[in-house]
């Protein structure tokens, strides 16, 4: 069955009060890129979806960044580095579980070809790895995932680019329902001028008879409809992005707020679920040419607030749509995760 | 105006699906008693609440505890000996901000004088004090809470202790409402053997505009109705007891949970609210007589799924019912919080 | 005895490769100011060390900060502010254990009085307390140090003041001689322009057995000629201050390079010992007229290593000029400190 | 130039007061193993080492963990889920850095047969790999070190070792020398009883100016004699194993420990260099029989002293034996790292 792109707002559903960007993709950020590669056979439903965090090399760009941990079951590769130097220094990408050690080696050769190819000196590099399990509908074990998948994956990046069950989201399951990509975006105005904060989901997180959408739980009916698919291990990864100046304090603040989208839509964040989010700007970065002391953009915590309240409007709504977006899923062992757009009419909303 | 003590359930209203302990209050967990001492006349609206967390003398009988920081803003005393030992040694104090010294001295003092009346060796201790801000009610400058308030707090604590606008909770504003004291339990059955959960909250945040009861909005009206009190800088303090043999990682991670409550109500924990979590267990107390090598009970992490429900249902509810169970209270400068309760039927549910 | 004020470079001991800044003191660092009050009598040895950050008022002025837990095995209060906005708004006192509340309070009363006096808005207030157990020297349950102390130690701040055995260092054991306070500071150079580094210790750690004194191993020739003082709980107190435009996570990473001191000096950090290690900027403080998005001086990562060093050379020196510079003290109960300057032909050094 | 395998103790020289193992070696804990496979050829001078946590399967025989991060400036991979669930389910691989991706895809594709061969069910699982940079000495782009390398490492493994330039030590430089892999242990009582404490490291950091042993600097004697090798961003990972039943929040104040040993030696752990400790118990491990509430070893946090010692002797006579005990190296480049035992004349020692 194909990708659907429906999303919540086509459904009239709005969630928050804050304007979205242009297209409420976290590619709204100016300069972000999204690419997706899916490997979808008889045995496999599974994939890789790569952010490009700017448009220069992000080796010699290095961007403002910090992780929050909400559920550390999970096997993110990259965080160590991040909560040091506070900054990344490569694409991010989100694939199945246990792809992340072929998908960093892939992040490796990437950087390092790209450093070649501009003269950009490089002696290790960083990858981030992020990762949900999709056991449950792929032959995880084959670790279908690599060099050639990343690759592809960064050269369709685009300022457009699908949700749901593509790219890492293939196989998710999500509410026992088909999950996968989702994102949002959300505008916010400082002193006059507009600033972005823009979301992507991978998720494979939470429980059919949890899921609440617009306050109202609905699970007990969809279960009644269709039978949930159980999920490997569950996980949710969240990437937010945004143009204002947070330094990685500030951005692991912000990223700490994505947790209220996941809690709203029912979630309580269970053992086996690996929530990892990671927050980074696109303002300052540093690169061979800063100066030991430099001027820099900052940002007055005061101030805060409605960039809180954008990353919690984010996440909700980028839950929603990695579901409403996802076809449904059969799996090589026959397991089947419906499409919640399919069984929109059961949830009475 | 007295206090209302109407509770959730009072109402039909019921936060999720597990089973309350006997009273629906922290002090399920036996051993646990609760006492308040509130001051209230023309220019306080103030108090402190007192946690004792186990019948023996608590600097005798270190129990295993951890914090989980939501949001850091606030000026919670008796932290990093927690985060480095995993364990409590005094009982917790919930007050306002202000006077977080006085009522650390003031358990200083509790302590040392129980432990010479015990015979009980004391070099140093380290007091749990909570705080949240109730200057918007309250003369919060005068520090009107100290030794004689604290020491009272203990003598009346029981296992039968009253909600609302008592105690710390005397000056909170919640949503924009009375907030103040609110508690709930859960029972977990494992192997056949029931462990309790239970949560008390001291409740100082949010916004009118976000409330979500029972996943309705119902903010927009009840700001129809009354003009939203201002709180100081916000802040929710929430305390979690188990009879359940958690080491001090495991309960980080149940204390973690408790998160989703707040969320579902409708905050996205603002950057001024400080949400410091802390969790402890009544087992595998350590004293005197431990030696280096010894055995004691444990919990498999497998199975810690429904502690974590049980701790973002009991969050949840607790905080309702501090609103709920609130009155009315006017502040010295004429501000007023008015009582949900009085407001319900405006809310529509 | 009197206070001695002797210091490794008057015994033709330097640590380290860096230039010392001009009196080799935390205050090298434009603006700081350090005060004490010592509180000596037949049954006290103990006091109470003020730092003011800046010569404005700290509440109107917030410095960047961060705080480094080498082992928390203490009781500093507002370390969770501290970590969640990466700034300071008080003076930092450093006291005895017990004390702790009362000078919290003391604290919170002379900021609220400035504030009124300057028309600065305050409602809440986080003041920075560290800690370290003068039980053995002090009859520290009588907690002598309140309001008049902390007041008088404000008072008396500035540019020069004593070290060793004064203040909150007066009933201070380090190694199981006398400790109290030290200070040094070191000078380094970015882009032609120079930067200072500071630091002030408050030293209750250590064994005699493990005293090592330029890479020699001291301690048993100590023990030798005279009985170890055995000290409460240990504890180390660290803060450090720079010019360079550090921002919290830099400042945490600074911070975390005191220990090398310690740890050369012969500590391996015994459980007992809270090291609680504080590091803020003086510059980019935040205020009232600070707009959302700002611009501020910042610092590449890349060049940090001197101040890396800076640190490691401060602490190491600090904790030996708080022993070289303090007399013998003997406290109520007949226990005795002594003096290292005093022994010092017992080092053979 | 072969492998020297000479050792501190071969010297005359002793670190601390603590008596070692039988082999003074991680492995003097029982169940543990270690092996090595090194790449070394023109153009490569690298490997890796990894170590057997136990003679069980480690994915059915979770082991307690934790870790302590020093300095975050490094790749390690399989942290995220230590924090959180404080164990490891996995052998430990130390390699170089750009090696992460294959060598973690290498341990997936180990346990996935292993377990498939045990009948032990399997999803997904977190592999721990630790790694510095070896790029002065070896071709580091060309990632040599994959699946073959890894089990031929795993085959190997034994309780008797080489250390010094070996397996993933073969091109690290240490304090401007040749390092490499280093161990040590110690032995301590508690109640009539012995326990065993071993460390392991792969030692990459340091600057030659520094290098500090036995109280005395010898770096700069050394640096007058030969020409320093600089390291790729340095680093240094250690290992800490130990029968006694320590959970994992006991582990990182034991892991936090091993500082000591480095800073002794002369580094301030500067910028560059990635310190990742972490630390397990062979004791209460957790398998799939092991029921929701059970009974445990437990050690009491009062009586950790020895242990804390033993973490910081060990590491110090590891990382000392890394040098000591490695041959001098060239790279592909020229660039040689010289042996410290071939100039342990110049020492003065």
């Amino acid at each position: 069955m194909a990708s659907i792109q429906l999303r919540a707002r086509d459904l009239g559903i709005t969630v928050g009060s804050l304007p979205t960007g242009e297209r409420n993709l976290i590619t709204d950020v100016a300069g972000l890129r999204v690419g997706h590669c899916t490997v979808a056979d008889e045995k496999h439903n599974t994939g890789v979806t790569v952010i490009l965090p700017c448009e220069e090399n992000p080796f010699a760009h290095k961007l403002p960044a910090a992780a929050f941990v909400l559920n550390g079951f999970g096997k993110t590769a990259g965080l160590v580095q991040v909560e040091e130097l506070g900054r990344i220094e490569s694409p991010i990408a989100l694939t199945n579980t246990l792809n992340v050690g072929k998908v960093h080696d892939a992040m490796v050769e990437y950087l390092l070809r790209r450093c070649k190819a501009e003269d950009v000196p490089i002696s290790s590099v960083n990858p981030i790895v992020c990762e949900c399990n999709d056991a449950a509908l792929n032959t995880i074990h084959e670790r279908a995932v690599g060099e050639i998948e990343v690759l592809a994956a960064i050269e369709s990046a685009a300022d457009v680019f699908p949700l749901g069950d593509v790219g890492g989201g293939k196989g998710m399951i999500c509410h026992g329902l088909k999950g996968g990509i989702g994102s949002a975006s959300r505008v916010v105005e400082f002193d006059g001028k507009t600033y972005t904060v823009g979301v992507l989901v991978q998720t494979n997180h939470g429980l059919m008879r949890d899921l609440t959408i617009g306050g109202k739980l609905v699970g007990p009916a969809l279960s009644a409809a269709v039978k949930a698919a159980k999920g490997g291990d569950g996980s949710c990864i969240a990437i937010l992005a945004t143009d204002l100046p947070l330094d990685s304090r500030q951005l692991r603040r912000v990223a700490r707020r994505m947790g209220v989208g996941l809690m709203r839509l029912g979630s309580y964040i269970d053992h086996g679920s690996g929530e990892v989010f990671l927050a980074f700007s696109t303002a300052n970065a540093v690169g061979a040419a800063t100066p030991a002391v430099h001027t820099a953009a900052a940002f007055n915590d005061e101030f805060i607030d409605p960039v809180f309240r954008a990353a919690a409007e984010c996440a909700e709504e980028a839950v929603l749509d990695s579901m409403l977006s996802a076809g449904t899923v059969t799996g090589p062992t026959g397991k089947t995760a419906y499409s919640l757009a399919a069984l929109w009419d059961k949830t009475g909303l």
